[in-house]
């Protein structure tokens, strides 16, 4: 941490930050030199002391700014975790050689509806069943999801295709009987600093896929991630799925593609995107999906419904079985030209 | 409901568009004579619908855009509720001529700590005493709050001081713990979109403040408010509190300012706004206060600390109770100014 | 400056980064301590080396971050001119205890229409008079401005009013005949990074208002303001007018207040608000007029047509001259309870 | 165009509305049904009234938004141009099946400089040359290129390895030299709505790239092109490089890919993107290339310095002719992937 003085500040003024640091029982070591003073704190500083110690500085007589100089997450940090986490779930290795593709509707509608596009996605050779039993809607008037009976249909489905499932979950006391019938937890965006949610999440230690908050900074995704890892939860998958745009008359989000070069190379864990989301509109979804894999993406979670005119929710962005199977075989010589590779067809 | 053809739309996905709105009973009205062929709904949208229509309507071929002409909450709009809500407790009105002022620690810390802020912010004319016990941090190392202790010592400050409490709740099963123990249940700006959470504070009938999400749009949050309407509030009050800023060399927040006048036109929730964390430094609190107060707030949330620089959270944007008393003069003569008032120190 | 490094830099690339500070002829000071190496450079950079040294820094192997800790602004920084600057045309004080209050419509249309609009606005209590003769219109087809015949309407228009005149110039070629016609140069959102525009009216010695760019930073603002002081205009007045908005369902863009009190704190120049722009609808510019002035405003630019419903440009925003008057006896209220004055209706 | 009546609104403000529009000598439409009144433009609205027409709406009585239901550029829209642009330079094809690759340092610093770059990127497969002459920099301190010099080093260096030329053009009164000089003009990013710039270039009948601006919605991006077209050249590029980030901690700006899907179905133009600039860290350079391809970019925009640490501007994000020839490979086999390719080294 440092801290840099006003060009006018006294001597008095410095001092007396020199000694607040001091009284953290840490070393302040003076920057001479440039036009401004700058105070730096020459010792570790724990993480729970970090944001305390920033505050007490800020707001000190003759200061000007305090600046971290160094990140404030530890566990999602490739700094001190090297090697690339891959979450493997019965043999599905997420972060791996092979991208992994999760596929399903929006909702889980009824058990037709989920069984024919878990058996239509598993033939175009996705690897992992989405399917929302627990809704986040933005108005109340909108359909909120089937709940438990979502999640039962959503695991038979799984089950008679042979695909893992990912289904979200929106409060803390659901946590169990999503855990108890998907193979993965999902956060969705607008729980992404929900912490509760991500207390009872870590705390199961389920594999738990966090997608980033349309505002998110990634530091603020990591955090957030640390979270998980922090209470109990080694297999976290990061999920970006598009950030507020500059406006909405042509795509519902902007999807920060960036993130996912970015991600890989400060943090260990696997990061997936979501470009059904992300884009909003169906007629973009493929390009975007093939960006993703080209960026680098450990894999994608696209948005399928059998019959996306009738869907009741999110229909205007999903794939038809048939866009996604052709999605596929492009996805596969993308994934080749990178050096990676997509589960065939079975 | 309108739909924008693209200008190739063929007359057959004109029929398809106009045929499809005929299937949710609804009357379909073709606008001729711009370079594009409009298509009106020409009835009444029931609000569960409309979603579902809008979707299905969006992914029709030769559709180019769908717009809706109508806003999405009903509860929360002044269009169907023509007078002002004013929200009395216990005699204290929030939405009436009087600028109520909420004030306190962002987090209580220790008895000591709430009951001397509790005096000396009554002592300056505030109504309402704030302080965090549940306490939503971005970093999993940063302090938490003291939970239930917390709420209990806040709720001893109040009544000594002789001010009503508001307190944030995180989850939904905290509801009853919350509102047991203060007066005014808040949803933070990061769980505006925690659905389960609105729906167990909408329906605990209690009077809940709804901070503005970081990146929501005021259709966003008034559908927030509607979900605490619709599940049972009729007290609710809008706070204003800062949006994701362009950068934050200067300040945390972008506090939009705008948004009072047009919450108050379109809405007739009382607003206030949260100048502190609306900027996240104290020296801009006071000038950002009064501008709220001359924009037409129904009241303010500041953070006051007794001792800023060992505060535990937020100390950066706290005012002392000194500045605190200042800036209530100040505020008095800027809400008479504008034809309020705000109570005198006692 | 200061140079972080990654945790897991070796001795030779800490010893690498210390080097090539030293071959910019700058001491390199290591900060031990953290789980990070930092290095400081421990002189003063001269304001033309410091974007390449921040470069040339960036990319050597095992740096994380380089971090600025001086602004990158000089003479806009209230830290070498402690005093405010107060731009005086013809004894109209700009910056002084009097918040000065422009008005005028978007373009000047006709002399029928800017004289009248310049008694009106006289009559209320202005002291400037505003007016397009140039317009930056994001379409090719609307209403470009009358040029010329524009400016000569301005001027003949304030010397009947008794007003000083501002209006906005677009290209480096055109400074000097607006410089000849107008009291002000105004340079426009869109155009505050058109460097050669910058330089010429920099150049010109004309007093300048400079408005901020809908999205541009305090720091981008404020080296704007640089280009005008290092080109040679002393007078530069500062003008935030909203940055782009979360949606502009409701509003054009997001007056950004808090963008007053810091930019008094953190330079010396005049400071002005355009809530017309700010927020771009007639209805919700009074209280945002009001908001400015509380949060220390030292003046407006409001815009006022006889006819708002045919204006050429902008009527949507313009406010008649009857509520131009209203406006301006609430504004006298506001300012006196904040200390300032606002010139009375002679 | 369509307006929105507020719930409230009487017959007399209803009826207000459509004589008004009827004063424009158009058909107004009423359309009933919902909870609100609605009324259409039922005519084709000439592209200079529609930005008055939609002001004098917008501000009658009774009105609460008027909605545009057509787009508001023409020649730059595929509704009236289906089949692509090509922009054809000697042979060199932007916009056909192959992607055509811009490359080379930021500024132009010297002879030696320029021309070993020119030879390195031609000899990756680079097609065009591209270098700053005229440089904007947000610090009037920094470097702001060699002027008319540095057009005859680009053009020299062009020849003699056999590419094209593009560079920026940043004042109107330079658009002559820089077309004398380079094959392309450029326009830049912060420069996207100088309007006198645009109506220069476009008269000059120049192949013109435009840059998006950092907050530019795309309607603007594309009415920006439209003055271009309007004016003259038909010739134009379009060009993705990153729009305003959330924050800047880990790139400069936030590159939007999905841009380019949008782009290529509602406009006729190339369109390429600038990885450098979008994401402003050499690092993360390529993955955001193979992403545009595999996108649908018809051509990249890449910074290439000979060496980087000593580059007198955007060093952090440039390349060395190393890395940039393994890049030219990698993206050779992502463009096959999609079906497009990219010339081979010669």
């Amino acid at each position: 941490m440092m801290v840099l003085m006003d060009a006018a500040a006294t001597p008095e003024q410095i001092e007396a930050v020199m000694e607040r640091i001091r009284s953290f029982r840490m070393q302040a070591l003076r920057l001479p030199g440039d036009d401004h003073v700058a105070i730096g704190v020459a010792s570790a500083i724990p993480a729970d002391v970090r944001p305390v110690l920033y505050d007490a500085l800020s707001i000190l007589p003759g200061v000007s700014r305090v600046v971290h100089i160094s990140r404030p997450y530890k566990l999602a940090s490739r700094e001190f975790h090297r090697v690339d986490t891959v979450v493997d779930i019965r043999g599905v290795r997420i972060g791996d050689r092979e991208c992994v593709i999760m596929a399903g509707p929006c909702s889980v509608e009824s058990r037709e509806q989920i069984v024919e596009t878990a058996l239509a996605v598993r033939a175009a050779g996705a690897r992992i069943l989405r399917g929302g039993a627990y809704k986040p809607r933005t108005s109340p008037y909108a359909f909120q999801g089937l709940g438990v009976e979502g999640l039962r249909l959503l695991q038979e489905a799984g089950q008679r295709a042979g695909l893992l499932t990912v289904t979200e979950v929106m409060a803390p006391e659901d946590v169990p009987v999503v855990a108890e019938h998907a193979d993965i937890l999902q956060i969705g965006a607008r729980n992404m600093q929900n912490f509760p949610l991500l207390i009872a999440a870590g705390r199961s230690g389920h594999p738990t896929l966090l997608k980033r908050g349309p505002s998110a900074s990634l530091d603020e995704f990591l955090l957030a991630a640390e979270y998980l890892l922090h209470h109990g939860t080694a297999n976290v998958i990061l999920c970006e799925r598009g950030v507020h745009p500059l406006d909405r008359a042509y795509t519902r989000n902007t999807l920060d593609l960036s993130a996912v070069p970015v991600l890989k190379h400060v943090s260990h864990l696997p990061v997936i995107v979501d470009p059904s989301h992300g884009v909003g509109v169906a007629r973009y979804v493929p390009a975007m999906a093939r960006a993703a894999i080209a960026a680098g993406a450990d894999g994608l979670m696209v948005e399928v419904h059998p019959d996306p005119e009738r869907a009741l929710s999110d229909g205007a962005q999903s794939l038809t079985p048939k866009q996604f199977s052709t999605l596929m075989m492009e996805l596969r010589r993308v994934a080749e030209a990178v050096g990676r590779s997509i589960a065939p067809a079975p």
